[in-house]
């Protein structure tokens, strides 16, 4: 089984609450060494990636380019003509590896999903795209739940670190930096980020 | 196969970095309540629930009592004596759940290790306690990897965001009380606690 894999993606100015940690610059170069590593992972689960984006930019892949810049609307016009199973995997989740994404695609119920920190959707795997709509956004997660209820769609909630860790705050840089074996980590690093150990939780420094 | 589970717990004055928050009376309270939650999953797991504790306190449960505060070298005056495998759980796991601990207890390596948010260690499950020692706090994780190359044992690190969370800081509040389903969840929502949700992540507010 081989669904094809959306990742919306945003070009221009990501990752915005990092800007008090990275220039803006730094944030795009970030963010698509980040989208690198999930198209790895997407890539070694054998699913077949396509970006969501606003722009088109510089790759080999399949692109779905829209004028839209709302998420919701762009995936909830794709979804209905799906014609087979579909996940949607955020592109800021660089600790994704092919067996969390597995865990979800072979999922024995109708929709799994990925809870994100602070209550968003990380991922969502649809057997029936057109039954399901999105809504992102404001404790998403919950609001997803509701919808595949509603639907009558029985769900999934796949306990997973990895997939549950999108890198939006300094503290999740932390968990880029120890669990991270790709670009994305490799890039923080390049830029003098190492980990700070103290009698608490890890924190980050960086050199300059 | 039924391992004990070692869990750990501090009676006085838990949960520091949750005082902007809770009173000590109150986080003596839930500290205790997120202990049951443990012990629930624990016993659902068909662990054996076994507390390591400074003081002796109002239970059924067996417990093992030490003079020594310090949490290492309690515990590894405890594993070279194992008879079977076991389980080192942390109390401040609510969200833990019988599948979660499952997934560490059938692990086909020598090790199952569960980091915690910043670099901890939330579980360690050994089937050789007597070859592994631990070394808790200050990027625990790291060192427990370490631990188990040096003593030539394989370790699988489970992928699990219920056995990651470990509940410290305003921020993991917010992942209780959207994920848990237990007595510290109901502990916190009789103190007035509930999601807030904006635009980003969702947070905490308090009505008093």
């Amino acid at each position: 089984m081989c669904p094809h894999a959306l990742i919306p993606y945003k070009t221009k100015n990501p990752k915005t609450r990092l800007s008090a940690l990275l220039s803006q610059e730094e944030r795009e170069q970030f963010a698509e060494a980040m989208l690198e590593d999930v198209l790895f992972a997407v890539k070694d689960a054998n699913c077949m990636p396509v970006i969501v984006s606003t722009e088109l930019f510089e790759s080999e892949l399949v692109q779905i380019t829209v004028q839209d810049a709302d998420l919701n609307q762009t995936l909830n016009e794709i979804l209905p003509r799906a014609e087979n199973s579909v996940i949607i995997i955020m592109a800021d989740l660089p600790l994704a590896d092919a067996a969390s994404i597995r865990r979800a695609v072979t999922t024995q119920k109708d929709v799994a999903i990925v809870p994100g920190r602070g209550g968003g959707t990380n991922v969502i795997y649809l057997k029936e795209p057109q039954k399901f709509h999105v809504d992102y956004y404001g404790g998403s997660f919950s609001k997803h739940m509701a919808i595949a209820e509603q639907a009558g769609l029985s769900v999934d909630v796949i306990d997973s670190f990895r997939l549950h860790t999108d890198i939006d705050e300094e503290e999740d840089l932390v968990e880029l930096l120890i669990h991270g074996a790709g670009k994305s980590r490799a890039y923080l690093e390049g830029l003098g980020f190492a980990l700070a150990t103290d009698k608490g939780r890890v924190g980050i420094t960086r050199k300059r």
